[in-house]
This record gives C-alpha cells, sequence and structure tokens, in this order.
C-alpha cells in the first residue's frame, strides 16, 4: 500500500496533534455534484450505482477532485446487508428504500443467515480495494456500516416508516424475538466492517440513524447495546496503524456519555448540540466529529463561513475534532457553498492548533 | 362559571399535592376514535371542523367520555393565527397544511398584521366558550398556540418541510427579517393566549413542534426568546386561580433548563428522556409532562402497562407529574390501549402520592 500522504483525519480522531483541523461531508459523494448525476445516469439505478465497484470508485472520488477535503467515504447504501441476507432491497422511483420480503415474524427472523462479505457482499469489497487502490495515498478511505437497530427498522418496516409501528410493535410485545434478529445483524456488521477493513478501510462509521427515536432505556437495549458488541469485535489495526471507530446516532445528544463508554475513537454529533457543550461532557475520552446545520449551505458563503467560525470557537484549541455536517448535505446544496465550507474549516481553524 | 370538581390536573401543574398523578393524552380528540371520525365527516374537511364552535366542542368531549382524562384540550390546529393572517391555509387531500400565499420576503412580512383573536378568530374563542361551558367543571380546559419559529416555518415553507430549506434560508441570510416575523407571531400568539383565557382557558400550552430542527444558540435565538416573551406577557390568573402555562419543544431535551428559565409553570417533554433524568436536572422550578413513547400504544395493554409504571418509578414520589404521550396519539391506535394507559396511570401513581 502506498504511503498516506494527508493523515489529518486519522490523526484528529486519535486526539494527535494536527496543523489544521481536518474536514469531510456526511454524503459528499452525491446529488449536489453535477458529475455524480452524470455518473448515475450512466450507471441506471442507484443500486446499479453501488454494486459497480468501478463507477462507486469514481463517485467516491469526484468530491475530493472539487475540494481539499481529508478523507474519502466509500459510495454504498446502508441496507446492503439486509439486500444480501435475501430480503430483496428496491428503490421505486422518487421512492425511498423498501424490501420485497419484511421480516416480521419468528420464522423469518430464523431464516436470516450472515452474510460472507467476500461472497454475498463481495462487490463493496472490490468498490473498497478499487477506491484504496485509486486514492493512492491522497486521503484516507472510511468505510461505514449501518446499525443493527437502524437496519432493523427498515427490515421489519419493508421500508422507511415515520412512526416505527412495526418495528416498535415487535419491539415492545416481543423483544425476545427483536433481540434475536438484532444479534444477527450485530455479527453481520461485524464481519462486513472487519472485510471492509481488510479490502482497505482505514477508520469505519456506525450509522444509527433511527436511535433517536428510542427512549433512552430501549435505546440502551435496543440499539447501543449491539454496537458496543460490534465495536468490541472489530480489527482495530490495519497497515500498522489503529483503525479508529466513529459512532453516531442522530439525534442522540443527550447519551453522549454512554456512547462514550463503548470502546470507540470518537462520536459523530448532529447539529443540535453545541460542540463544546459536547467536549466538555466526553472529556478526553473520544474526538468528535461535526457538527455544521446541513441547512446552513442554504445560506450565502458569508454566512458559511461565520456558522464555521463559531462552531471551531466552540470546540477550542487542541486536536480531537473532525469538522462535518451534522446530517448529510441536501441535494440541492450549490457545490461552491461546500467548497465556502471546507475552505473556512482549514482556514480559521490553524489559529487552534498552534505548533 | 361551576366549580372545578378535579383539579388533579392544575394542582400537579403547580406542585400541589395530588392522590394520583393526572393524565390525559396530545392529540386525544382525534382519528383514532371512530366517533371523531363521525363528527369529521359531518363537519366536511378537518378546517370546517376546526371553525364550528359546536362540532369543535363534540369531539372535545369525546374522549372524556371513554376515559377518565384529567383535563380537555381545546380542538384546533397550531395555524389558525397565519390563516387568520391572510394567508389561506386548507390542506390537499392527504397532505399536510399548505399556505396559498406563503410569507418570504420583506413586504409580505410587513404586510403582516397582529390578529384580533374576538375578530379574526373568534371561531376559536366561541369554541373555548362553548366547550367550558358543557364541561360544567367536569375538568380543566387547555388552550394553546403554536410557537412563534414552528409557525414561522409553515409560513414561510408554505407548509410541511424536511429539511427547512426556505426558513433557515431566511434565518441565516436575513435574520432580521426573520426576527421581524417571529416578533409579529410573538405578539399574536400572546394576544391569542390571553383572548383564550379570558374565553375559559384554565391551563395554555405553546406548541414548539419544530424547536428541536435548530442548533443551540439558534433555538434559544429564534425560538426560545419568543416563547419567553410570551409566556411575559400572558394572564396568569382567572377564576381565583393561577392559569398555568406549559412549554413544549420536541426534540428539546437537551434544553431544558433553558426552557425553565423562561416563568414557565412545566415543560412538555418527549419520549426521548428518562423523566427521572429529567426531573434532577429542573429540580423544583417547573412540572414535567410527558412522557410515554407513543408508539408503546401499539402494543399489548401489558406491555403498555408495564412502561406506564416504568415512567412513574422514574419519576418517583411527590406531584409535579402530568402524565402523557410524548407526542400526539397516532391515528392507528385502538381506543382501548389509550384506556389502558388511562387506567394504568391512575391505578398505579396512588403509591406515589402518599397522604
Amino acid at each position: 500500500m502506498s504511503e498516506l500522504k494527508n493523515d489529518r483525519f486519522l490523526r484528529a480522531l486519535l486526539r494527535q496533534p494536527v496543523d489544521m483541523t481536518p474536514v469531510w461531508m456526511m454524503r459528499q459523494a452525491g446529488r449536489y455534484l453535477p458529475e455524480y448525476r452524470a455518473t448515475r445516469a450512466k450507471a441506471g439505478s442507484f443500486l446499479d450505482l453501488c454494486k459497480n465497484p468501478e463507477l462507486a470508485c469514481e463517485v467516491t472520488l469526484q468530491p475530493l477532485e472539487r475540494f481539499p477535503l481529508d478523507a474519502a467515504i466509500l459510495f454504498s447504501d446502508i441496507l446492503t446487508i439486509p439486500d444480501a441476507m435475501g430480503l430483496g432491497l428496491y428503490f421505486g422511483e422518487g421512492e425511498g428504500p423498501k424490501f420485497e420480503r419484511p421480516v416480521r415474524d419468528r420464522a423469518a427472523v430464523e431464516a436470516l443467515g450472515v452474510p460472507d462479505p467476500e461472497q454475498e457482499l463481495r462487490y463493496v469489497m472490490d468498490a473498497v480495494r478499487t477506491i484504496r487502490r485509486e486514492l493512492n495515498g491522497r486521503v484516507p478511505l472510511i468505510g461505514f456500516s449501518g446499525s443493527p437497530w437502524t437496519l432493523a427498522t427498515y427490515m421489519v418496516e419493508g421500508g422507511s416508516t415515520k412512526n416505527f409501528a412495526l418495528a416498535k410493535g415487535m419491539m415492545f410485545d416481543s423483544p425476545d424475538l427483536m433481540h434475536a434478529l438484532l444479534g444477527k445483524l450485530a455479527d453481520s456488521v461485524t464481519a462486513y466492517l472487519n472485510a471492509q477493513i481488510a479490502a482497505g478501510a482505514q477508520a469505519v462509521m456506525l450509522f444509527d440513524t433511527w436511535g433517536g427515536a428510542l427512549t433512552t432505556s430501549d435505546y440502551k437495549a435496543f440499539s447501543l447495546d449491539y454496537m458496543q458488541r460490534i465495536v468490541a469485535g472489530l480489527t482495530r489495526e490495519a497497515d500498522g496503524r489503529r483503525v479508529p471507530v466513529i459512532l453516531f446516532t442522530k439525534g442522540g445528544s443527550q447519551w453522549l456519555e454512554m456512547m462514550a463508554d463503548t470502546g470507540c475513537d470518537a462520536l459523530g454529533l448532529d447539529w443540535t448540540i453545541d460542540i463544546g457543550v459536547a467536549r466538555a461532557r466526553v472529556g478526553d475520552r473520544v474526538a468528535l466529529q461535526g457538527n455544521l446545520d446541513p441547512c446552513t449551505l442554504y445560506a450565502s458563503p458569508e454566512a458559511i463561513r461565520r456558522a464555521v467560525g463559531g462552531i471551531l470557537a466552540s470546540y477550542g484549541e487542541g486536536s480531537g475534532h473532525v469538522f462535518n455536517l451534522g446530517h448529510g448535505i441536501h441535494p440541492e446544496i450549490p457545490p461552491e457553498h461546500a467548497g465556502a465550507m471546507v475552505e473556512a474549516v482549514h482556514e480559521l481553524s490553524r489559529k487552534y492548533h498552534p505548533a
């Protein structure tokens, strides 16, 4: 493997000194970029794009050509695991993800296997290998997975949901069944992320998109405990470097202390929490990633720059901060607004990292 | 006015001793009740129902006939104020609320007047008077309004929104304009709630449905400060009793201390926070209302009872707790599940209120 030329991102996740705050954006390879839309059109469907390692690599690298980002993230979908389990993932025109065969009873849960990442999910591993080769040490590559709870909600509901009626119904009425499903998912996610690390991912992130819809005690029992189990099962070193693990629960600001206790290296923050408050709460146990309101990018470059400055000032001096949005970039954002954010982070953060 | 026969709800909001924990449900007059659907069909549209004081009274009282609830809440919509400002509220078939004339520039904001509640919103005041008369002292009547920020999001977007692109765009790029809009809304809400109190409302609640979509500093500047201004302008006594004010920001758990400092009497809690943790944080400054996950009502009566018991135990001994859902009841809930919740609250809470 070629030597890493920019390791700011990995160093910040481990709270080691950096020259400026590293930055990347959730969904940085996405619809707000015309070049992404062109590749997507060439690929066919969104799922065709995910399953084509060459094109997935192409879109992964696109934002790096435009902006001096400090990390690349594998282009993929969080629902690859349930798809590999045989649920039949598809996307209707203008609709969210759907499953042909949702999981709603004991027989369906028992029938689920743990996918072999180098078999059923080989297209993802091929994408990781291709991207890592094409990056050629420019910046680190982030691998990722959905959290067990988040995957379970889609699998039980059969798609997106507003109320989580079926998933929560199973959780309340048949907690054992939900635990059986989550256990299989935790095993699958562990194997999947370890395979991504073996294929070349240099950091991994767990996206718990729907943990924030739970009560505190249900969050612990049905989401956090399974993420902790995954963290404990991950390969934490590759190429002689530590592979940091980032945990992100959208809407999970009130649970940061519990999350920091899982053994992860960093927490993703949504935009609702003041990052200085978050830093005071977790101390030096973990690094923090975030947390600009993605809607800030609708505003003018001047307003974006002010907001970036506010977050950097709130975090304050020293390493341990990876700048990001608090959620994925919206499709309507003008690319130059994203560029203004990246530039502002690098420029305004130098003073917080004195030599 | 006839004497109040059950004042458990008002006493709990003021942290005065009660025999058992009072309970009501957000959206208790609603689509989960077949009798509501019948009245609604008779009325025509949802808006026709809101604007007909006799029928609004009918649906307000329906849940009280089924369940021994400790409060009634005015049946109305949060968007009556912008409608009275001339924005043209309508509901498309199967769609959320929409405005014919959204507010997107300075001219539109400047053109807005503060509605006279006994003129443009007289139908609401007539409903309050009718309900209060028909209640005949059975339980207290709650009046309510949307918060300025929440109303502003609908007014700027022209309806519901996922990303708040336009409302946040105005907030970031033209904060003065957003403040001008919020100032007019704060004046309107103050007049509206004071008129409801004059017409017979015995407690009032501010619904800040979308405050939780803001960063901490934007929440304070664009939502909380305006709610505080409203609280300061409200009539706090009627019929020789204090009129308690409840503040509810969905997704606002991390800001409870700030909210408690507004001078309100109680905070509504969504279901994500442990109510015992919330109580420890706000101390004896305010009462708490909440906070069962509304999805719990999809589960069996046994599971509902367990969950109710957990919340009562977490709050612990003493007054200052009004039991409620953490958000409105979902339309698919079987009414007997709501009944199981109400029964469990009364039965299981007695031991926390020793004489």
